[in-house]
């Protein structure tokens, strides 16, 4: 199902009824872009690719947010999967709200756009959001506005405290001098007439503001004005009404109410990720780092330096997390899945010695005849079928007839830890304890002149035999040893290279880590 | 118009005849943002504005141009209008081309995609581009690449010195082990057998490398790889030819050729900027400062500090500009237009006393029955519309019968001169001379706590008379007064003020411009 800002509201119980019931929920994200500045390698350690995500990641925006959630109906022993399909986009509410400015990466634009991704949809009609400090923020601000208002008489002008102000005279220039006189005769008739509203011709926001001033001064509060937008936002025209103290005060009473409920539709999008947060169900992504670092900056607080505090924010907002991706790079899986790209798992948990169990779309559902890749829903989705597969997989042991669920024993291995990608030593962020901390002695920092190809690093190698090679830069990298008895012999034969430089891992790394460790 | 990067090689010949048959060029870019970082504001100089733009305004992408081509026909008394809409999108040429990272500002994205902009065609289909120091740059990596292919014996694999690398040995790991043997079982029978080449499963990168390195070792140079891309970019494979010395020499030729035609692809849209600039002729736009920065900044050479060196760039690269919107300011416009708005404008110059001359356009080209405002290759129509019937009407006081073109005297007071948005007192940048110095001894400049508003600086200089406020952030504002000649009282009465700080323009400024200015 399809979700832009145009039927969030109706749809909005929807979602938090197919949560309330859901056995677990599957999410994806699409993102303008994905990393910004220093290049992820093979041997970052979890510390370091957090601290390169949440620098070079967050100024992409999330476009569209996929949801999923899967009921198992016992009776028919068969999942019920309703997916949702979010558009995501911060438009400015109003002419004092911020105004986001944010990053995009060339190729991941027309990646996506290529698989379809209506970024036109995104754009003009995506679904707000509001971080919960930014709404306090603005609530404040509101409540503020409103209680200075309810003290003094009854708002003149609308608009903004900001917009208020421009009711100070302002000198008329000479050649908007017959314009404005123009006008405050057509209101002078106009309150001598029986209509009650006229509306004025439209005009740029200078002139607007030569009327307020000078109708303030001439006519006092015997008329009350109102800026309004015209057709497809095109032009700014003002609404002359005649004003007395009861219509002053509904209308100021009516403009308050209008902004809180401004200020609702603001939040948005973030009402979907509070409900996820709140059901404490088990939330499933595939690859799911970057989404879940996306949500708490978007949608909670400010991601902290380090990755222990990272880790606490991730449990009290998502108790449980579970990454299919790592799960399918993991005994027993790993010995049966070569690719664990979406797409190629789903198709290799499609066959034996898989099982695929029944999943149906309830009716006002797509039932996704056609695959729709990187589309979020449908990613969410197919994370989803591939966890039940790979569950019910880990429950044929046990010859169970129930499907395996989200609180079952056999999944526990799988839980709270996040993919880790390219890494070759951690395959994962652990959630909930320490992190892996491989040993490393047979892995070498190398800095070199920037003509250097891998050919280079090869040759230079070459008598200590075969080695991995994880690119840093142009001038630098690290070089893992396939013959780990291999090493002190060529540290030893290679530390005082003229042209490049040899180091040991744990040598290089003290002085660089950003932080410092406990 | 439309051009992406599909027909742009048809339209290019096109779009040249257009430009060199043309009376004057008209112009107008898209952009997927207006500015980041400090406000513009009423009592910038020159060189202040230029900084801001210049820091804060390029990061954004130029995401349409708009280029119309008016020529005027004597015999039939008409101009000819040619209007092209060119999406333009720096995708990535290939995977080790540079993948370009671009800020966007949500409330240009809105109302841009409201107005009808097709974000997906220019991601999907936009025409790239490359500056000159980028292609220069480029065509030197592929020229070394060439050479040194040369040198060594025809190239084994396909693809970039990098992954030529990749045909080291690398060991297979244990769960890889059999699908690499069944590969060189395929690949030996391919090689018993009477076909020419074959195509293996598409497989991911580093099964791709794993193959790679365990043929290079078996076979040696009986077969030829090259890794392919399947339908719609979705997969690779690597397709296998037997080889011979020729057919490697003829592959290797084959592929150089491709490599040079696919950097003359990529330089693509500076193609037609250069046509532009060689033309001489005079080029139009409405409002066009920031185009102007963005064409030079994109298309040729990264822009100076100084707006002095700015100028000269200008004048080498567009000897002669004019801009509509300062000409509509000018005398004798500037009695006759309330509102320079391009819309506006268009509205005004449609009615007395003004005249339209006969426009029309080629059949192959829209005639724009409809508005499209906002769609760079209708605004580029309504300029050069606009200035037509702008020149005609200076043209009326000698009462010719033949239009205003350009190379009229009386077009010079409206040459090189860029129109400054919303400065009070310098209405342009000169680009042949010396900027306007205005006197601002009636302006100051007031810091204060982040509470006030516009009224506790009106209360403030009541006194004094009247006031505009140019706001520079939320604690300091230009003041300046109306009635200058209390300018001096003002600042006796308010210089030693304890919540506020007033100081005159003058002397406040000396310590914050950026530049030693000559
Ligand atoms: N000097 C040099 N630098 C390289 C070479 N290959 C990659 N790099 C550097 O390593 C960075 C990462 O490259 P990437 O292609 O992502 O390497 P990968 O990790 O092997 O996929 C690049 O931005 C380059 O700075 C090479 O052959 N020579
Ligand atoms: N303290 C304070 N700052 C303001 C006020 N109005 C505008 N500003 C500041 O001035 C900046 C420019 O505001 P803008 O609305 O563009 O002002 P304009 O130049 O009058 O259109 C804002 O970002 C604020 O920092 C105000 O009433 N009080």
């Amino acid at each position: 199902m399809e979700i832009t800002r145009h039927n969030f509201k109706q749809v909005i119980d929807q979602v938090s009824e197919a949560v309330d019931e859901a056995s677990f929920l599957c999410i994806d994200g699409e993102f303008t872009g994905l990393n910004n500045g220093p290049a992820v390698h093979g041997f970052d350690t979890p510390q370091e690719r957090y601290d390169k995500l949440r620098k070079g990641s967050l100024d992409f925006l999330f476009v569209q947010f996929g949801l999923c959630a899967f009921k198992y109906e016992t009776e028919e022993s068969r999942f019920v999967a309703r997916p949702f399909n979010f558009y995501i986009f911060p438009r400015p509410l109003n002419r004092n709200a911020p105004d986001c400015r944010f990053l995009c990466q060339a190729s991941s634009l027309h990646f996506l756009a290529s698989q379809g991704m209506d970024f036109n949809k995104v754009f003009r009609d995506g679904i707000p959001y509001l971080s919960p400090v930014d709404e306090q923020q603005m609530r404040d601000t509101l409540d503020q506005k409103h209680a200075t208002q309810q003290l003094n008489s009854p708002p003149f002008t609308s608009g903004t405290a900001h917009t208020s102000d421009s009711t100070r005279t302002i000198q008329v220039p000479a050649e908007h001098k017959d314009f404005i006189q123009q006008t405050l005769t057509r209101i002078q008739s106009f309150i001598d007439s029986d209509e009650d509203t006229i509306q004025l011709e439209p005009c740029n926001a200078y002139l607007r503001k030569l009327i307020y001033s000078t109708v303030k001064n001439k006519f006092s509060s015997s008329v009350y004005l109102e800026t309004k937008v015209g057709e497809q936002n095109q032009h700014y025209f003002i609404e002359v009404s005649k004003a007395n103290e009861e219509l002053l005060k509904k209308r100021g009473e009516e403009k308050r109410q209008q902004e809180l409920d401004e200020l609702d539709d603001a939040v948005g999008m973030s009402k979907i990720i509070r409900m996820i947060c709140q059901s404490g169900k088990l939330v499933i992504g595939h690859n799911m780092l970057l989404d879940v670092l996306h949500l708490l900056h978007k949608f909670s607080y400010p991601l902290p330096q380090e990755i222990d505090e990272f880790k606490s924010l991730v449990n009290c907002l998502f108790p449980r997390l579970l990454d299919t991706k790592l799960m399918a790079s993991m005994h027993p899986f790993k010995e049966l899945v070569s690719n664990t790209t979406l797409g190629d798992l789903e198709a290799t948990l499609g066959k034996e010695p898989f099982k695929v169990p029944v999943i149906v779309f309830p009716e006002d559902f797509p039932a996704y005849e056609t695959a729709q890749e990187h589309q979020a829903g449908y990613d969410a989705y197919i994370t989803g079928r591939c966890f039940t597969i790979m569950a019910n997989y880990l429950g044929k042991f046990k010859s169970q007839s129930k499907p395996v669920l989200p609180g079952s024993a056999l999944l526990e291995p799988f839980v709270n830890k996040l993919y880790l990608m390219r890494v070759q030593d951690i395959p994962y962020i652990n959630l909930t304890g320490e992190d892996l901390k491989p040993n490393r002695d047979h892995v070498f920092h190398v800095t070199f002149p920037k003509e250097w190809k891998s050919n280079d690093l090869y040759q230079l190698f070459r008598p200590f035999g075969p080695i991995y090679i994880a690119w840093i830069d142009d001038t630098s990298a690290f070089v893992a040893m396939s013959k780990k008895d291999q090493s002190d012999l060529a540290y030893k034969m290679l530390c005082e290279g003229v042209s490049y430089r040899v180091r040991r891992y744990g040598e290089h790394k003290e002085p660089l880590a950003p932080h410092g460790r406990k």
